[in-house]
């Protein structure tokens, strides 16, 4: 199966390169009758964009979306949703002088390992800018998933290695993630971290940090196994964004340095009301669990409580430090990287995790219909 | 598509349960003429048997391994390749008075959510028993990899909290990794981690761990950018084992906390001998990197640098010790679980994790195959 | 997508060899709770079986079918359900002589031009006793189905140049149709056909034939376009049958040779039960079809109208004349074929046509629950 | 998998509905370094548009193609090209009276039965309209196509009830085939055709025809066993069409009425030339066939000989002339359909069966690749 595309129901292809004429996504597979309009989209893509001050780039484009089919009267028809953002504001000159370097930390040189050639301006499809068409795609699913009652929160729960509070810690603030240029869940620290952000960017230095993701609203039994597990499906998610090198769900690594007695969540009889959308098979009794260390997934199937998972990103490779590099001739050469890079990824790659953890949710609701006879 | 295959060109689906009357695997997409015979594939069947003492369980099945079809003169027909392994050792008997119980820990309760119902002997399909369809068809992508000059070497990397040497330290002995039972790569704490785990099961309980896998011989420019990247891909396929909490690549959760400068691998001139099966396009230049925080792979696809990545497995859930629980009807229930059980999953874990970097990656080097016009 | 796979959903992947240990099937999608057992699936199995007399094979196997997964307590699990039945009537040694001889009409060259060699016994994988598996897998479509209230019935309505009378006609016999080894539907005929086929018996030829199934209870809605559509998707399902030449939906081939005005089938409210199973979004009126010209499909989605279509058979290949073909050397040999075959694949073709009308009619039945928010 | 896509290596997703912004497609799998320019997909969409006179529809649009992605250069860069053509022309208003009524011979209430509402302009997506992206796609497909040396020609081979003369015959003329507005392979019976054409649609009727291809240059061993078989993958592309109603291969629905000794082709040695860029594995003769009853396809896979199938087009069922139909309320009500449409669809789905044609072909191509180990 080609590898632009995701998803076995709710499937989304994304195209486009960072400094071609357009960048967009066609979902095939949301059912019909969604109520949905075009600023469900430009939303989330406002949210992607690059922010007042901060880490991120100062590269800012307008990314208008356009609905080109799969729309009618305000819902969808069910046949494919496509949808255009044009390139804009590109400035591929920046990219001249790296027409023949291979950058460090890039995908310069395994992209012509592969395919021969690359377009070299802006990165061309490993450009962070591809995830646009993720985040449009997400869009849907998300309108899809606030029928079913299903919450995606994303933030920065680390960044230039400072560590923010863990949810449900008494100063972690959820209110204040969409209100700093961090995503960060503490106004406080936020401020550390920009402060160091800043410095790294007068060093010509770039930074790493983590994202966490927490879904509520979901109703247990998604997740297809044994190889379309709940987690498996959003493992390959996350790691499919570009900077993105590891990824954990509920007590992850810690739960390898634990004993079975202590990370065993008890279960618990559950307390779903009478007004739940989720209804369990007859026979099967409503059950919660005392504890959360396995993140809300057990044997790759949701189990009602929230899911919680953290991905690690590393620093962004496009620094303006001097570094050495080899050219298209085999020459080392001495390299420095101008234009427009953010500092760190996680401000901008919370909405594309949730679009991410949409697009797979999305998927999953739909699968499971198909569970029982 | 159902959640029982996987892979796109090499592409196995596995079945069976635990107590039913087998398990296995059919692969489909494996390309004609690789020799192939039943040895390759009990082999690796064996490694995944409980060993001899250490941390792993006493149920000790044959598992002998049966070819269906797909095999003819001792070579691949391109047909499918289907293999059985009958059960032979269930003591179902063990699991009745846990019919109605929901084991802490477990997909019971998750599985029941989803589908009204599950077999409960010894996990039904959610058990670790299931691997061995992964284990088998996974051996036969092995067979096709070693042809590529591919290696894939896994270990126990951390137990009952005592990590393992890191690859390329001193004490790191990858000799050591097959003799003993824990595959740990140092006999020396091997024993300590034996006498930590010996103590836990005295006091009926277990312990988490880490895998780690090591590829050598993959030619760059492998991976399906933007969904099927190599990372991704791999992730799914560790997320889909039933004990696994986390992955990373590289320098994984690390890079998170590390600069640009210093997590950029520096490129450097190549030195591919002429005799190496792996051709460049024409024009680009050989390539390698003086470090390899990427792990391997960049923007998703294989740098030609060995892949490295470590999997979190969180410890055994079914532990002697009594434990609360819920019951079908939804009263809380004491637990007390019997029967043979792993003490760490890792030891065992370490052919499985094998076994699905090899089914990944021999569909990778077949799609790459479509690279280029 | 590896070719020996089939289905969204409901998704079958068969394999085995005509000589090879055995033969059998995967069924990964049916969902759980489905009551099956053995004898659903050995009931079509002896459907298919060479019959008493008439054209068929006397090549007789017990086809005995072994479930190796997926059932428990007399249900489908949700799991994938594995179906063997072993080989034990080969006679190979019929082959031997064939070894390095390309068979006219067969795949035998084309396979060793595709993957280099062939398992040549029999035909290998290319041999009709593949289509086990799917008759196996038909067998739990159908049992799925049947709960939908949908049945399917295939016939003979051509052999050896006789047609059968026409679904609806005065002497078309609905119930003689299982009755006589030709599964025609009229006694009388079938003995006209009889003795022609006994005729080219002696004569060491054989006679193509077409087959015809018409389905009833199927919901509108069912089909998924552009590309799934119902008539596509069953058009790929027949001609994946060795024998099929072409296929026709409602008037067909006819289709092309009259005027709109004729072949339009008028539009006239509908009479659907209020105890139907089959319920309409709201505001979509009820509506049948004054005719069927359509067979049942108006682009390429049910239209709640019996499916009808006709596929078209050539004759056996394998024929006891004498012909010319060229040796593995590239030699013009004579060629005598001995060995059990039958004159006409109809009567036999009847149960793997509608097997494989149940697989495509199951997994458009699960997608079609997720047409709508 | 969602119904708007095909293929499994070269992947296609069309989009767009007939009167809503516009229509495309992206193609997903195409090799990097192919050659293709904007002019390739221009031709081929210019061909599918309505012709000067004969049984076209007069809606006229430039469908003028803008590539959006995937192309750098004047060359593939194995990233999703995606195609972009706007609507311009629509008359929308011409189908405000038709909102409500359920035009005979279209999927109008099929679609309401399944999505539970329509985009009612034009017949939205179930529109001839959307083979746009087809179209445009297959272009693609042919360019790749190109370099391999394959050629396909599709032509008219009846319509209106006038036969074309068979390929072969003495007065079958290719060159014929684009330069009259039928497409028919034979000026005088075009002329014939046109008349008749003619007077039905001054009768409002319209026409039911066949489009005959004939791909050369094939290699053989393209197919894949057994669900994937070239025939089975062809007749789901064809029926995928919404008019067409049936299709057959080689001697098609005459083989059913054949014997063995009749319809077997005889293999002979073969003449493939040196230059020839088609090899045979190492030990498989070359070999043609003395005849090609078998249309080029021997057990699902390429033969090597021309592949020739035949599409049954029902008549168009736009037709002006008075109808009977049902509205959303349910009652009787009468209909007379205006705005522009053909009288028979074959001149216009000669290049629509050509571009499936090749997109299935260029699959089948990128798939044999994984052949052999």
């Amino acid at each position: 199966m080609a590898g632009n595309s995701s998803g076995t129901i709710f499937r989304v292809t994304t195209f486009g390169e960072s400094h071609g004429p357009g960048l967009g996504c066609i979902v095939d597979g949301c059912p019909a009758g969604l109520p949905l309009d075009i600023e469900d989209i430009g939303r989330e893509l406002n949210r992607r964009r690059p922010g007042g001050g901060g880490p991120s780039t100062t590269r800012s484009e307008a990314d208008v979306p356009e609905i080109l089919s799969g729309i009618f009267e305000g819902k969808t028809l069910g046949t494919p949703i496509a949808i255009l953002v044009r390139n804009t504001n590109q400035r591929s000159g920046d990219y001249d002088k790296l027409k023949d370097l291979y950058r460090p930390g890039h995908a310069d040189w395994t992209w012509e390992a592969k395919y021969g050639f690359r377009d070299h301006r802006g990165g061309g499809r490993s450009s962070a800018r591809e995830t646009l068409g993720r985040v449009a795609a997400g869009a849907i699913a998300k309108a899809f998933l606030r029928v079913q009652g299903v919450t995606i929160r994303g933030w920065t729960s680390s960044a230039a290695g400072i560590d923010a509070p863990l949810f449900g810690e008494p100063n972690f603030d959820f209110d204040e993630v969409e209100k700093n240029p961090l995503r960060f869940p503490s106004r406080e620290l936020s401020e550390l971290v920009l402060q160091k952000a800043e410095r790294l960017r007068n060093e010509g230095d770039s930074a790493g940090g983590t994202v966490s993701c927490r879904v509520t609203g979901l109703k247990p039994g998604l997740g297809e196994p044994v190889f379309g597990k709940l987690d498996a499906r959003l493992a390959a998610a996350m790691l499919s964004l570009g900077a993105a090198k590891g990824i954990e769900f509920g007590s992850g690594f810690d739960a390898a340095y634990t004993q079975g007695s202590a990370n065993n969540d008890r279960p618990i009889p559950g307390r779903r009301t009478a007004g739940s959308t989720h209804t369990l098979p007859p026979g099967v009794p409503d059950l919660e669990y005392a504890a959360n260390n396995a993140g809300g997934v057990l044997g790759g199937i949701s189990t009602g409580m929230p899911l919680e998972f953290t991905v690690a990103f590393k620093p962004v490779p496009s620094i303006a430090k001097k570094q050495e590099t080899v050219d298209r001739q085999g020459n080392i050469r001495e390299l420095i990287i101008e234009g427009r890079h953010d500092v760190c990824v996680c401000p901008r790659a919370v909405p594309v995790v949730e679009a991410m953890t949409a697009l797979v949710l999305a998927d999953l609701v739909l699968l499971s219909r198909m569970d029982r006879a």
